[in-house]
């Protein structure tokens, strides 16, 4: 199922272990890293359940992993953790890597279908059709049990994946997501890089245009999303506002909680991670949720 | 206090705050940076007790703070941390920083006294003299209620610096220390280079032997210890066996736990680094002790 899956580092980590992976991507045409926790559970043969987290731009498989400390909460509930690259590299695309918030490191989570990216740039079915499937079947887990989440360009991914998949995923959540990237310069310049000038296609990929088109609530359990105030990319990026009122018009529960003093970095990501490990454990972990 | 401090950057952190600064420091005659991290208590005005961690050869003051995931405990127990970085840098001494363990990145936290490295390479006044009283004094923090640990080469520091300056900190422990860097290629190394060839200095800066030159246990509390069994530098490096003989023998608690499946890096310290600021806040901390 792996195409020459190759095993770059293991560490001992809460019981568990943290190893980073690299293989061939049939989906992208490249090779492509990764970062999987598994917790003692796991290792003992338990088909426990994969909780994805997206990193945002210039972010790597290796940031969410290092930074964020969540492998803790994951191996008290019983979680496993995938954290793949926020992109293709190595495609030789010119000037792919020369803007930080378009192209390598940027990858949006999304199949491009404009030139030059359209070829490569196909995160959205290597994440749905090939790395968390291979993953969850490669290390024994619950592929029926996924949670997903993001922050920042990877909140945007957990949230458009999770409503554009619909029963694809049991729980979703994010850090300081961007959550209408059709209002904002960043989401502007990647959609029209990826996608070209017509923006009809655009709504298909902004969580709050998602969001909006439900004919119900699609997560009544609720989603979870946490912003900091003093995060100085909030006002002209971010919109939660926008994903807030989407979901007042369909009914879908949302906590969306403000955090005055935080900004948009893992400093703030550390700070309330436990709650998102829980969010997720609640919906995936049978024990917890009564199921 | 401080001369020339610079506040470079802050984060929002556990409720408490996370800050990196610049400074001048007059025991190195060099500019140096530091991370502070600040809880909520102290922030508020109270007097909170200063944990300070020393980072191993390669590292800065970014590295614990950003990977180590302590600032959650220490938030919890009410502790400041500090942590300084690893060597002054900038000296101009050819060749500093053409060896990853040694010059640059590998201060060893001692007093240089071989030339070139006498003038600049000062980091133990630094810490002890300068930059330990200057943050207690800056930000209203308990500058009677000190604890120490360090990772590595930082352990070797935190034991050292511990049993050279008795009574000044009142809890140590120590993360895959080097425990009798006389008998170490690391050791030898540092020492040949910072004191020369005269080896008769070497054992008051050797933890082991410091430890074994005590007339009954410097910390009667116990010191804590964690070591991986999978760590690479174990066997020629760390020698941690030699410092448990030298704490029996003077009747020293020790509490050495040695770690199956986990290896140097970070990945082990932040598995057990809730332990560590639990055995720092039993010390420093009035409500837990008992005091």
């Amino acid at each position: 199922m792996f195409d020459r899956l190759e095993l770059l580092s293991e560490h001992g980590c809460f019981g568990g272990v943290q190893r980073f992976y690299k293989h061939f991507s049939g989906e992208i045409g490249l090779p492509m890293r990764f970062a999987v926790f598994l917790p003692r559970q796991a290792l003992a043969g338990e088909p426990v359940p994969l909780l994805t987290f997206l990193a945002g731009l210039t972010c790597t498989e290796e940031t969410f992993t290092m930074k964020a400390g969540a492998q803790r909460a994951a191996a008290a509930h019983g979680l496993a953790l995938l954290m793949p690259d926020t992109s293709p590299r190595g495609a030789g695309i010119v000037c792919e890597d020369h803007h930080w918030d378009f192209g390598v490191g940027a990858g949006f989570y999304l199949d491009a279908t404009h030139a030059p990216w359209a070829g490569h740039w196909r995160m959205e079915s290597y994440l749905l059709r090939e790395l968390i499937p291979a993953v969850a079947a490669q290390f024994g887990l619950d592929g029926g049990r996924l949670g997903i989440s993001g922050h920042s360009m990877g909140g945007h991914g957990a949230l458009t994946l999770a409503l554009r998949h619909p029963g694809r995923f049991a729980s979703v959540s994010a850090f300081a997501p961007i959550c209408a990237p059709s209002q904002c310069p960043w989401g502007h310049k990647a959609f029209t890089g990826y996608f070209g000038q017509d923006e009809s296609v655009w709504g298909d990929h902004d969580a709050s245009v998602l969001m909006a088109r439900q004919e119900g609530a699609p997560y009544p359990g609720g989603l979870l999303i946490d912003q900091g105030l003093a995060d100085k990319f909030l006002a002209e990026q971010l919109h939660p506002e926008a994903f807030e009122a989407a979901c007042a018009a369909v009914g879908q529960p949302l906590t969306l909680r403000r955090h005055a003093g935080y900004d948009h970095g893992y400093y703030f990501i550390a700070s309330v991670v436990d709650d998102h490990v829980a969010h997720h454990a609640r919906a995936l972990v049978p024990a917890l949720s009564g199921g």
